[in-house]
């Protein structure tokens, strides 16, 4: 393993560099073989034997033609992650996080979340007969935590400052062997590598959009392609294009100021909760990847990403709103007409259904049920 | 097409026999091809060319090996539903009910339903961009409703007998241009075949457990496994298992008492909505079937459906109380040790999520987060 920012080598699955930054594991290449899932199809690029008794049948997503593109002027593709185990894109990772906490002899693991990754963690732990320790922040709400109180989890509201919880929580479960797989956990982002395998098993886009927030979504995606690549199993990297809630935007503020590192973001406040992080831990490697990927970082209002999600549940896709980012984002961008463009939809909208608004309703009598129907809402 | 009850033949594809019972199609024979969807892989078996185009990527869920089935003394499997686009099996039969009603023109569909049809119908319409009539009955909540009028349907509070409903609608419907997709609809039944194919491309069961309302389920898995029986595709028809709530179970109570006919079952009143339908459409075709095939048809206490629900989610499946019934079943029946069992996973729990009653949830001051960690909840 390795430090992407300062390059020190590591010989153990460790979580962070000494300089702070997160390791990851260095490029695998292979070829990909025939089987019923992407664990075993792309059983060569795994830094640890997917155990697929653990397995709840994360991944393979349908990727589905939009007709939202037509409008766009581009041919778009929406990878539906709301179709995993506990309905968002953090199986993929929770799952091979799993597969080593269980190799290596864990009997417990945690993480801090108070939304998908919550769920997730709690899930796969219950899957694997660990404990799961789920650290989540003063303000969460009862009703948030039922979906992961569900499982059976150890649910543990923290009082005090949240941003620290992320190093507290590294550090403590070293020391107690609870296996922390956070955010951006060199396993979860290996996990995650396998949105860009299947993506690639259907087609070559020219772009990729990405919801972002800690950053290990857009790190395993972007993992993903490369290491395709260098395989020589396709032929170019799409340009990848960071989401992010102007609200709470830390690594483009800091992509187009020309930074070379971000700052915390003060006072965020955006409805994509799910994308909410403030100083995201591998925000310093999207923006090394961004700039040398040639990739882009934009930002898009809460409005903007309402009416995304509306658009898209209009076509039969009931996202949670940071999921509906990548299609706010790609009205503002200047691609080319035709391009190939797949935009992650990284969670489902029944998470987040308290804050949706209600449409009106009818109401009708049954004697008069003809001429209700007869006229429209 | 043909009446299952009173033989009556038809050419065209209408919704209920004269006598009052639903027509269905008579058995596809064919073999499967290799390709990426159930609904290409079968292609042979549908009474109407799957309109990909429509699909939104139903179907094609996960068979998962259950540990529950150790304890139990068989070696089940969970068919997890709630992966699906709309998070319930419901999707199946609306694709194709959807692909038959742009076939022939339709602009306009509908359904009847609170719950997981409602929701589907709607999504598939917006899809499709055919206008959606969801009729709800009077009491429908409204958070209940939000995940249905994202979509963009047209949802009408009906007041009046809401079980005339289901017929009215069919006639409206017919004089109106709008194709009512209803819960036992002949190309819904027709589609929750695709359910029967996959669990036979993994394994061959003994048993099926299918939690059962209206039967048009019940009916799609059963006419699924007769006709991969037929074609000679597998050599023997697993038994197949009606399961209902006590407080609300019509077939088993016909089933029990011998009686050819359902009766309507007077003040229903169970925690599983999804599958508290009190005169079941295709309650009669359901007891036929049972009877022919040497199935059976258990019921299942509100404490049995909760105390399963919450066992399913201690092994990382969280379902709606009408999903666990199948589970709930399990124990009260007297299956041999070693036997093959699928159970089907319905739909999501997140759809019932102010059902759950949140666990205790503990507090910890940052500083203190070791000793928290320590002890357990």
């Amino acid at each position: 393993m390795k430090c992407p920012m300062c390059g020190k080598e590591y010989t153990e699955p460790i979580q962070r560099c000494e300089c702070g930054e997160p390791v990851e594991f260095e490029l695998f290449h292979g070829e990909p073989y025939i089987a019923k899932s992407v664990w075993e199809r792309f059983y060569d690029f795994w830094p640890v034997e997917p155990n697929l008794e653990l397995s709840l049948g994360e991944g393979d997503t349908p990727l589905i033609r939009s007709r939202l593109g037509k409008e766009l002027g581009v041919k778009l593709y929406l990878k539906n992650e709301t179709a995993n185990p506990t309905w968002s894109f953090k199986d993929r990772g929770t799952f091979l996080a799993m597969s080593y906490a269980v190799k290596v002899g864990y009997k417990a693991v945690g993480t801090v979340s108070t939304g998908n990754m919550a769920a997730s963690v709690a899930a796969y732990a219950a899957r694997a007969g660990l404990k799961a320790k789920i650290l989540v922040s003063g303000s969460a709400s009862d009703e948030k935590l039922k979906a992961v109180s569900i499982y059976g989890a150890d649910v543990i509201r923290v009082m005090g400052d949240y941003g620290r919880l992320y190093f507290e929580s590294l550090e403590l479960g070293e020391e107690l062997g609870i296996y922390f797989m956070n955010s951006d956990n060199p396993f979860r982002v290996e996990g995650y590598k396998s949105i860009a395998f299947e993506i690639a098993e259907e087609l070559t886009p020219d772009y990729v959009l990405i919801p972002t927030s800690s950053g290990g979504l857009f790190r395993g995606i972007a993992k993903g392609f490369l290491e395709l690549f260098a395989s020589g199993l396709i032929d170019k990297i799409p340009t990848l294009i960071a989401v992010q809630a102007e609200g709470c935007s830390p690594i483009c503020r800091a992509f187009s100021e020309g930074k070379g590192r971000i700052e915390r973001f003060e006072t965020p406040r955006t409805i994509a909760h799910a994308i909410e992080n403030p100083y995201p831990p591998s925000g310093n490697v999207v923006l090394k990847l961004l700039r040398e990927l040639g990739g882009k970082c934009v930002t898009v209002s809460d409005e903007e990403i309402l009416e995304a999600q509306k658009r898209l549940a209009e076509e039969g896709f009931f996202v949670q709103p940071s999921s509906a980012t990548g299609i706010a984002a790609l009205k503002k961008l200047n691609i080319p007409e035709e391009a190939k463009v797949v935009s992650i939809l990284t969670g489902s909208g029944l998470k987040t259904i308290s804050q949706i608004e209600g449409r009106s309703v009818r109401e009708c009598e049954l004697e008069k049920l003809e001429g209700c129907l007869k006229s429209d809402s």
